[in-house]
């Protein structure tokens, strides 16, 4: 990804990382958890096609992040605002979700191949969509598509909006059962007649590759424990940042909106990365206040236009999650898709920003692919 | 509890609260959830009282406060920063949490009696204690202490320091199979050569009254779910927040701590009741600067004093979930325990905020009784 950042913002952003790794190895931090955090979390963002193993993607295990909560004396260190200056000008890197995840499907389909060598099997996914949204539509075209290429075996099983809960229950439990089949995605949302958890309750945990299950959840929010699958919109969020050399530990964090299936998992895997996370929603006063603090902005709400350049304080790193479909005639399917953020403005303000499309989006069908290969990976004992 | 909110200051919130239930009015919240929240929230510090049914606690249901995500177009609207002025003489009250417990814990009694007659037999919890610390011994024999006065049946299991880990997953088991117990609680921390998490584990969900599982956290964290029981600690503290007139839902809340068993929950519980919630933590720069910013401040890091008066806004509302045991040779035991707050510190500059000892501690051990009752009342089907 050469380019990704402006050479001085890449020094910058070196600096204050291996500043702040110096301050907490002064007050203590445990050896083997700095060995990880510093790995995986100061990486420079054209190391990691060093890495040759099996590993795709950089974000390293939950645990291995975990460390331990000593409160230094003194409290009083602090960066001051950096000198970014808003101007009219252009002075933000566009985070190319697209092509960080071609490589990462790209890497994916060289283990499925591996594995089909050693195991004999490649890894399955089915997927089940009730109703006709177009936007699930293409969600679940893509998503097969990206199995398609990546050489994972997909099923696809579409029931009509007007079927009953036992029609879904009864697809997801068949899968449950075979092997194989290595994870199972319900496309949300369901229509309104139908019971989410209720029908996410009979998915297998060992195949929930979306994470949305409340064990997973839980697991994801309590150090010490690792889900077996991290959803894969927030797991690709975490990953963009990592892989554009953003430092996480230590800084300001702001998720916008606090959905079960985005803003909720963002905010508590922030977290887990040691950032200060303060999340913003529908009944936050002055929410672009409190935005504006942040280093880093998650934003899932689902609102056009939201995040104005108001909102975002200079050199913040922007992730826009939001996926608004709006009605687009010269579009493939007539309709396209907007974020949250109003991009132009973001341009002049941030140090880094995610285009809708080809930001988030491209990453959340890579994270899907990898969570499926881990499935399958798991459940064969292979690795 | 006369007295605990000064007159003109209990006047301003509740105007507060009126002008903010207005406003989400305006933006069109379901009226259902309207409802609850306006009952739960706004009620009066002196009207709980009235309620003569068998409803022990304020806090109402989780999923009656979903409310749906409709972000107002008008996001300008802000509350200017109160006219507390700080200076030498005490403002705050002082959150009687000695005396709200032992209301609750009288209530609780009641209904004990009342399962008695009806169903025959009480409410039991089982308490497994492993090794000899002090302060665990003293939080043992306290809940077991409150467990007599209530009319609940409490059964103690002590064992050595260098118990295996087998041993008490045993007893676990054996509880779990016990019909005559309802809630069964590991007291934390184990020695470190247990496996806390493989213990956990074995113990019954339906049982589990100090709700640490993952499951019960997934389900506290996420929309439109409701987990078996809310961790005692958490759960005290927005019944303190709820009796003391303190409007949460759209109010700045910070928790300082992260831990699995209190500084995560509070931090997923605030954000059920709609507070915009930033969780600090070791890792944080600056970490008074951000509680500053705070209406309502939950602090829960176990480090005597680190919240100084610098740390609070003027007018802010104080938990310190603290308990840091230090020599006393005066105390009964030995020792005393001290907060996390500077309490005189925090007398002249908050509006209201928790002594330590008489604060949260004694909410724990009533919220304990309750999740127990609630236990004994679901599994024998008795309301």
């Amino acid at each position: 990804m050469p380019g990704l950042f402006l050479g001085s913002q890449y020094k910058k952003i070196m600096r204050m990382t291996m500043r702040s790794v110096m301050r907490k190895i002064s007050v203590g931090l445990a050896k083997e958890s700095k060995r990880y955090l510093s790995s995986a979390m100061t990486r420079g963002p054209n190391t990691w096609k060093d890495n040759q193993s099996s590993q795709i993607l950089l974000s390293p295990p939950l645990v291995s992040l975990d460390i331990p909560e000593i409160w230094a004396s003194d409290s009083n260190y602090y960066d001051h605002p950096s000198s970014w200056k808003n101007s009219n000008a252009q002075i933000a890197t566009i985070i190319d979700g697209k092509s960080i995840a071609e490589e990462i499907r790209s890497r994916v389909a060289s283990e499925v191949k591996r594995m089909k060598e050693y195991v004999g099997q490649v890894p399955g996914l089915a997927v089940i969509l009730v109703g006709q949204r177009r936007d699930s539509q293409t969600y679940v075209r893509n998503k097969i598509k990206a199995c398609e290429e990546a050489g994972i075996k997909s099923v696809l099983v579409e029931l009509p909006n007007s079927c009953a809960e036992y029609d879904v229950m009864t697809s997801v439990l068949n899968f449950n059962e075979d092997p194989s089949i290595h994870g199972i995605l319900v496309q949300l949302p369901l229509p309104e007649h139908l019971d989410e958890e209720k029908i996410l309750s009979v998915l297998s945990l060992e195949k929930d590759v979306d994470g949305f299950h409340p064990l997973n959840m839980g697991n994801l929010a309590m150090r010490g424990r690792e889900p077996l699958f991290i959803p894969c919109t927030p797991k690709g969020c975490i990953e963009l940042l990592i892989r554009s050399g953003v430092e996480i530990m230590g800084k300001k964090a702001v998720v916008v909106g606090r959905s079960n299936i985005v803003g909720l998992p963002i905010s508590l895997l922030l977290q887990r990365y040691h950032a200060t996370v303060s999340i913003v929603h529908a009944c936050t006063k002055n929410p672009e206040q409190i935005t504006r603090e942040a280093d880093i902005v998650v934003t899932a709400a689902g609102v056009p236009n939201l995040i104005r350049s108001n909102w975002l304080k200079p050199g913040a790193v922007v992730i826009d999650v939001g996926t608004c479909p709006i009605e687009d005639p010269s579009a493939e399917y007539g309709y396209g898709l907007v974020g949250d953020v109003c991009f132009e403005e973001a341009l002049r303000v941030a140090s880094a920003v995610t285009p809708v499309p080809g930001g988030v989006g491209p990453m959340t069908i890579a994270m899907l692919l990898c969570n499926t290969l881990d499935s399958a990976k798991r459940l064969h004992g292979f690795s």
